[in-house]
């Protein structure tokens, strides 16, 4: 397959999402131009993003929302159910533990792991927070296939080398560092700034 | 000024922080390859995000880190120093109020609302949480430019229409809805599902 690149993905979550709420709304059509104009890009943009996993839509008639729907779910994985580890139970992770739209999305969260003595063996949402000294046992046990990272920068690191080792292929971080990882794996780094920055050069250009 | 995507704005983040840590290590020049291969983009992307807003670099020579690296902090606004209010102190609040990652880019947070009688009074970091029912007062006394919104989806768009009425103009959502704003404010939202996504379409088509 040609190399997607990243913000064609992230568009295609967007896109994913303006379909459901337009399909709960019982609307079955849409074109490229409404697409673009509901996520604020062009529709060449859109028409190119959907260009390279197929043909979709008929010319004058738009796009099926439930088909394209479907189709970009499964594009993104969306259409099975995918065993998320947290490791690190503190704000940040006590809030991913209650963030409604990963379940929604079939992310489910199936081991919180921490390396506190006062958090291990107390219970978040019906799931135990284990030790993370055991982490490869546990990730395996769980059939974990992406981890959250979730700790200290000062701990990044070492909770990466650790879960890499045992053979976890996806990785979500939060601490503010580039993570080194063995080559095959996927990291994503969610920075909760770079937001914030879009939003200091609308107000410093605007 | 052309209207520059919302793509090159959160690139242009990711060259700042690439800049920053290269600058950490005395090290004095980069080529847009350089940059490309840190960032995971090509060097024409780079080249054209930067050429929206001027000529920089010397043919053969490559940028000046420290020039460059100010260049784009001037275009994001991140010379500046940006008043901050987080509306609602849960965990998603919580977790921001710890993000060392704001102060260091200058968004300073200085204002904490909710509106649980449990929360208000209390005190974080130094800040006193305030009652959301006085918001109009307090965003206007603390001079706040941008809001956090880290409440409930069913309380967010009545928190997004009392902050806008109040004359705030860039809010960054985390609830899981699309807020209807007046024209001229502009509202980033933060998902946190979508990287997520991002790692299972890489875990689907690996």
């Amino acid at each position: 397959m040609k190399k997607i690149s990243d913000s064609t993905i992230n568009r295609l979550s967007k896109y994913f999402r303006t379909l459901e709420r337009l399909k709960a709304k019982h609307i079955e059509t849409i074109s490229s131009d409404e697409i673009a104009e509901i996520d604020g890009v062009t529709s060449a943009q859109v028409r190119k993003d959907l260009s390279f996993f197929g043909t979709f839509g008929k010319r004058g008639l738009g796009y099926n929302i439930e088909d394209l729907k479907n189709i970009i779910g499964k594009i993104l994985g969306l259409n099975k159910q995918w065993n998320v580890g947290i490791i690190g139970v503190g704000n940040i992770g006590m809030a991913l533990i209650d963030y409604a739209e990963f379940k929604k999305r079939g992310f489910q969260i199936k081991l919180l792991l921490d390396s506190d003595e006062n958090k291990i063996g107390k219970h978040v949402k019906n799931l135990e927070i284990k030790s993370f000294s055991e982490a490869i046992t546990h990730l395996k046990k769980e059939n974990i296939q992406i981890v959250v990272i979730a700790v200290p920068a000062s701990a990044a690191q070492n909770v990466a080398d650790v879960v890499t080792s045992a053979g976890i292929g996806a990785v979500l971080n939060f601490a503010p560092l580039n993570l080194k990882t063995p080559d095959g794996v996927m990291v994503k780094n969610e920075n909760m700034s770079i937001e914030l920055e879009a939003l200091s050069y609308f107000l410093t250009n605007k």
